[in-house]
């Protein structure tokens, strides 16, 4: 049996929205969202991503002050730090965010880089 | 007289593009490459970013080995390193680049999540 071909190397764009000096939205914040709106918890999202809380919560206290309504709706109290649910601003932010990704990995400057790439970059 | 109005904070795009656990390109290594065309000069390149030698010619041998074409052709000798200049293959990811950026800039998603941010975030 022949190996399986090696995949091609593949560009991923790693996508970082600034808003001034602050990163409103990249890819470690939108998987934050997406964790709140399915646990509906800062901190079960945050145990998810093996982050603290306080980071979790910093992270969502930028997010709701560069946007003009918040993404992130807590409810306070309980020892774990209250529940969070998704606004629906937070929803279509999230929404706009997973467009935008596919949109750029469609570039075809994106595709004719790729192109460009080493069959066997450094590992 | 009124003040001028505040600037519409804007949503600019940071992109970095990996092939596997490798930042091929990004805003840093573009601006070294655009340097280095402009220079013939890593060292050159290297002061302008106020980097090390020894960094920019990490990153520059990080980009030779991510493409299927060295992007910066270097001469050895000279007490500053040697001159350098971009290969073919150097120019078109450099233009790729950039166009990569416009397009990503024009993203509708781009200009929907805009018009959401806050006019007046934390500084």
């Amino acid at each position: 049996m022949n190996p399986l071909p090696e995949p091609r190397p593949r560009l991923v764009p790693r996508l970082r929205l600034k808003t001034g000096d602050t990163i409103a939205l990249g890819p470690g914040k939108a998987q934050l969202l997406e964790l709140i709106g399915q646990y509906h918890s800062i901190s079960a999202a945050a145990r998810a991503l093996k982050m603290s809380y306080r980071r979790a919560w910093l992270l969502v206290d930028t997010m709701n002050s560069c946007f003009r309504q918040p993404l992130v709706l807590t409810s306070t109290g309980g020892s774990q730090g209250g529940g969070a649910t998704l606004s629906a601003e937070g929803l279509k932010v999230l929404s706009l965010y997973r467009q935008y990704e596919k949109t750029v990995a469609e570039c075809p400057e994106l595709a004719e880089l790729t192109a460009m790439l080493n069959d066997t970059p450094e590992t």
